[in-house]
């Protein structure tokens, strides 16, 4: 196995992934809970009442210690339930959903799945949802709308404090989707509101096993209350428990020990550290990348980190044929960064010296 | 942690899973590829290989070494995907499925997530899928059939012979769901036809981490060819790979590693002794049980085995107080045990003495 292992591209050679090397003691926890299985909740209590503290401190953490939810499988079941709920709760025929262009593919792989049109709201200069076209593409089949904290491509920030009033205004329901910001902007900006302190914030996605330092799948989605979840309920005929919210069944309990682990041994505080360090290693990146001639997208709002160049595609093959992970957008071109916390200063300055050799031999 | 893992039912105290305690080396595996991303299989090339060669193995078990597929969250992911695939090709308004009554509570969910009728068929006297109600709710606007290969109540095999002609003669796609009894059947009825051998089936479920001893998670679902699997498809923008399949995003490669050195270094023949095993302690059980006056629901086809009792609910709560897990099913009133690999001769000994004086005062 070990050999599969190394055609595996190690994390200090990754700037293009949200993933990171979780923390040992998120790793010691997963193993403890390796065969536990959350779908059947009543057999694994242990396990279960883990997944419900994760829950409290998540919630209280997004400013809603009453959120419920639970810790799915990633960023994209949180996604999909989401949006389920939305359209059980408003019953609608040919139901709508309106979401940045900015939103992530699974929003749009949640549109196939549940049969909802997803319709893509316009972004302003700097890559925030214009709410104005939001509005325009709201219509009486749409059940809700999409707020990114923490664009995928910039790491852009929408106007989530805009969405809910519009949401409010339009009785629509609102999903934030911080599966990568929720674990950065309370502690860079703790005074923007982007969670449940705004009335019309519903759902939330958050993902412990980006930014969270937890090991995979833990992925979590928050409701502001009970009425969402119960939308997603299934009966469990031969269980001991009698409903089922998941979008799976069968369902580790080891990204909700890691999790576990990593708020109530290390914490926020902690964690806080970790984001301002991947902060101080992006602006160095800014630095050294505009050094070579590259103009940064938008100032970074978080670790995420653009360059535009019409090469982007050409750089990215090969910078990845010499072993580093890099990825390209294409509005504007750009190569994209995510300093996540394995990316060392010292990892930048190793990169840059194998881009300077790339650029010169390209 | 060690607090809420005692919490816990240690797995030699349950009776009533599918789920169990995976080998040593799964977990090794599993371990090893902690932090991979198969999300993200351009960066994570090794464990894509490992996926890829656990899907060729896979397929070639179920007999159709092109079959296309991936590992799964679980059986839940599969049988969702099945159906989204056969709705996504045939394109039809209101879509239904048809499927057994016996069949698992995932299909009520994939079709409350997809937007598809469930037509639930009658089961016979031995609770096999009445075909000629199967042909009875097919109609212009059915996208697909089920038949279980080993129900979740009682490890019944529905007629899938059978219900791969009427497939064919109707134009209609064919699920098997074998999520337990991928691993079960082809040991313990070789010359059984329920998998790709069957021109009408299209797609087969089956979970490593149910009876291919895997750790949590790894489900698997296979399809005929790759116009199946192309119907899920999603552009996946800044990755560097193009399109994705998976329902989850984000995806741990730890099933697929432990299910790898299961089937690469345990084997297929190791398997066959485990399943046989679990038959003599199913066998052993039935014996035990029926001493104590209950009558089995069926003989056991594989190692789940029923019995008849109108105060089930009543012995499953008590045997719960007293720290052991059984199920009850409803159909007909029966208390359910599922003879995993944990529950050795020895467990059911301890387990038949707790239940005589449960039986003795209550």
């Amino acid at each position: 196995m070990d050999e599969f292992k190394r055609k595996d591209f190690p994390y200090s050679r990754i700037l293009s992934s949200m993933c990171t090397t979780p923390h040992p003691l998120a790793v010691k926890a997963h193993v403890k809970f390796i065969t536990s299985n959350l779908g059947d909740p009543a057999l694994f209590r242990g396990a279960k009442e883990l997944e419900d503290r994760v829950i409290e401190m998540l919630g209280s953490f997004m400013h809603n210690p009453k959120a419920r939810g639970y810790v799915t499988s990633g960023g994209t079941e949180a996604n999909i339930q989401a949006l389920r709920a939305f359209r059980n709760l408003k019953k609608l025929a040919n139901p709508n959903v309106v979401v940045p262009e900015s939103a992530h593919f699974s929003f749009d792989k949640a549109g196939d799945i549940l049969g909802i049109e997803i319709r893509k709201a316009r972004l302003d200069e700097d890559y925030r949802v214009d709410l104005s076209d939001v509005e325009r593409l709201i219509d009486e089949k749409t059940v809700g709308i999409v707020g990114i904290a923490g664009t995928t491509s910039l790491g852009q920030i929408d106007p989530i404090e805009d969405l809910s009033k519009l949401a409010l205004e339009k009785d629509v329901f609102l999903h934030v989707d911080s599966a990568f910001g929720g674990f950065v902007i309370p502690f860079l900006y703790p005074k923007l509101k982007f969670d449940f302190r705004l009335e019309g914030v519903c759902s939330i996605t958050i993902d412990p096993h980006k930014m969270g330092m937890a090991t995979i799948p833990a992925g979590c989605i928050l409701f502001r209350d009970e009425r969402f979840l119960k939308a997603l309920a299934v009966k469990t005929p031969y269980l001991i428990t009698e409903e089922q919210f998941s979008l799976t069944g069968t369902r580790p309990a080891t990204g909700v020990a890691s999790t576990y682990a990593v708020l109530k041994y290390l914490g926020f505080e902690w964690l806080k550290k970790v984001v301002k360090r991947c902060m101080d290693v992006t602006l160095y990146l800014v630095e050294e990348m505009e050094r070579l001639g590259f103009e940064r997208v938008i100032d970074p709002v978080m670790n995420v980190a653009c360059f535009k160049t019409e090469r982007a595609t050409e750089i990215r093959d090969e910078l990845y044929r010499r072993g580093w992970a890099v990825s390209v957008i294409e509005n504007p071109r750009a190569l994209r960064f995510v300093v996540m916390p394995h990316v060392t200063f010292r990892v930048i300055d190793e990169f840059i010296s194998t881009l300077k050799d790339v650029l010169r031999n390209i």
